[in-house]
């Protein structure tokens, strides 16, 4: 198949382009096939391509994708920046779709009935962390929604930029009536990775809230910290989203420039000021122009960067007794609570709609900190 | 005066020795004068000098120091290595003493009760940390024991290496009656400093424990931890230093080189394994060998290292939820609980009683972590 960015349509996806993620341990006749866009390299761009799913387990749903959330982290695994991956690779891990077959033994949904998926598809079930419902610290690691390995095949996970998929019951998320589907999609990620911290360290009315970075995942961490009467700051490097900051609720605006070893001038007179700061940023910061501004017993969450956090001292942390911890999505009960509490109280993304052959330049959009907030993939229009 | 290390004897300390800590604003008639030891500068032994003290002031209480204990903070404080310091400085932020006079406002303490002072003797008292009792958080910033630029006199405070002080009554603890006195007064500072966090992130009975460092504040971490029923774990540079630490009831030691970046080989049986990790390291140290073996929801508290923390990863901290915390002493009234806590129940450090002609050689083994496990020095003992 020649190397053409986007085929455009189904028939163009050559047999060369069949990848059969279980190898010898998948029977052509207990599964199928979908279409799908993903990378055949860290450096390539979106293709088509035709993947294979499993047949139904009696606890797995097959879900129809319908709409998928481009995620700043679909661009960093695909580009090798938090290590190696395997390929072809198939990312998306915030869709929401139609139920269109369940196995048998499941009994929270109904073919026809709505239903979204997050960062997770499976893990071990049985440890304390999964019986607490917190599977996603899964004690034996649980098994990301793509490029993960999956103990239901014998090859890497596929996620959801994707027409199909068949994923175990206990990680899907059922849908509310009436949802905007579209989204409701990034809540699977963006909105949930924000919302457990939130509930975990109590983030309260009245309490002083900070985002650090405006994106997929700040943008909803505004949204959720003032639906709560949360005080919020925004810090963002891009000083033209400052009226969307306000906008959304943003009680104040620090524009701050990533270099920043050194406290935020413009923000010293924050000091001691938060309750609560969360930092979306994707790649390693400096701690150090942060650490003051947080409050006694004040804590600095990280839900965005892997890598080396630096500037981190231990007299800014014995200062005011305070707390820089991570975060790690959330657990599948909590993930569905966090889709019904959005529903219910209209708490949802900026969103940006494209077309599966408009992913390479949503990704260099996004790259380019040029998203308003988060681009959604309707699969549907994947034949136009 | 000749350089010599140590007069012997107060007729030794000339007139050229007297400091006024406060200067213009100290009237001799209402200040007296108290033997101290301290340095002259950075890199010098430690003198005997004459101080000045001020006269009482209605919240005032007098102090006839008894026992001092050495803290590797003094040491640090003198070399400079945690910022350029005042000189002369007398050290000293544990100590004991008996009450020889009291101002006409105080109410807690009359002359010939025992007392201890830590590491604060002033603070604004009104902000919301102060309120709260949480003096050592003080967001103007508490005063410390030595070395402080000082509110009621116009120089740097003067700690505990000498024969009197007089201090606010705040910050002042009563000392139980029958209390071994050079005992309790490591407690001071190194018992509040390892009690506090474990009072704030309840540290309970079957969690597991872990220390890093077996000196001064360690082995007081471990007796507490151990006391209150925690599973402990020694984490000791020093192989010599197992048995102790076994008969202070830890349940396994773990041998480790502060040079190391990855996770300590003999450790990681240990992953996911701590809920409480207690760091007493003094200088600047790298996370990453810990970080997998803090446990779900798992605290590694820092009370040691002023400086940088390295190896510090967005990713380790997600996963399982940890925290990476500070703690700094602790409050006036928990410190008073402590006090008591340990003198009801027993918990005392193991000391080495010297002379205050022994502090530099005492200094010089604290730095060779040759100290079981804490040096006390018998004011008393001083004309010796």
């Amino acid at each position: 198949m020649a190397e053409t960015l986007f085929p455009g349509s189904y028939a163009d996806a050559a047999e060369t382009d069949l990848v059969r993620p279980g190898g010898a341990s998948f029977d052509p006749a207990r599964s199928s096939q979908a279409r799908a866009y993903g990378a055949r390299s860290s450096n390539g761009p979106i293709h088509a391509m035709t993947i294979e799913r499993r047949t139904l387990l009696p606890d797995d749903v097959a879900i129809e994708v319908l709409y998928c959330g481009v995620c700043h982290s679909d661009i960093h695994m695909i580009r090798g920046e938090w290590g190696e991956q395997p390929f072809p690779m198939v990312p998306g891990h915030e869709f929401v779709g139609r139920v269109t077959a369940v196995g048998q033994a499941v009994t929270r949904l109904v073919p026809g009935d709505f239903a979204g998926v997050g960062c997770m598809v499976d893990s071990c079930c049985t440890c304390e962390n999964c019986a607490a419902g917190l599977e996603q610290y899964c004690t034996t690691g649980a098994t990301l929604t793509y490029a993960s390995p999956d103990p239901r095949g014998s090859g890497p996970t596929f996620g959801g930029y994707c027409e199909r998929i068949v994923v175990r019951e206990r990680f899907v998320v059922k849908i509310p009536a009436g949802a905007d589907l579209a989204k409701t999609a990034p809540l699977l990620c963006s909105g949930i990775t924000t919302f457990s911290p939130m509930q975990h360290w109590r983030l309260g009315s009245g309490q002083c809230f900070a985002v650090i970075g405006l994106g997929g995942l700040g943008h909803m961490a505004l949204k959720l910290a003032v639906h709560r009467g949360a005080e919020a700051t925004v810090f963002t490097t891009s000083a033209d989203k400052a009226h969307d900051a306000y906008a959304m609720g943003a009680k104040d605006v620090v524009v701050w420039q990533p270099e920043a070893t050194a406290p935020i001038p413009l923000a010293m007179e924050m000091a001691n000021r938060f309750d609560f700061m969360l930092s979306t940023i994707p790649s390693p910061f400096d701690l150090a122009p942060f650490l003051p501004l947080i409050r006694q017993d004040g804590a600095f969450v990280n839900v965005g960067a892997p890598g080396i956090i630096g500037g981190v001292t231990g007299a800014g942390l014995w200062d005011q007794r305070r707390s820089l911890v991570g975060s790690c999505i959330g657990g599948m009960p909590e993930t569905q609570e966090l889709v019904e509490y959005c529903c219910a109280n209209a708490i949802h993304p900026e969103i940006e709609l494209i077309r599966p052959d408009q992913i390479d330049e949503a990704f260099l959009r996004v790259e380019n900190k040029d998203v308003r907030y988060r681009f959604v993939i309707d699969l549907a229009a994947g034949g136009a």
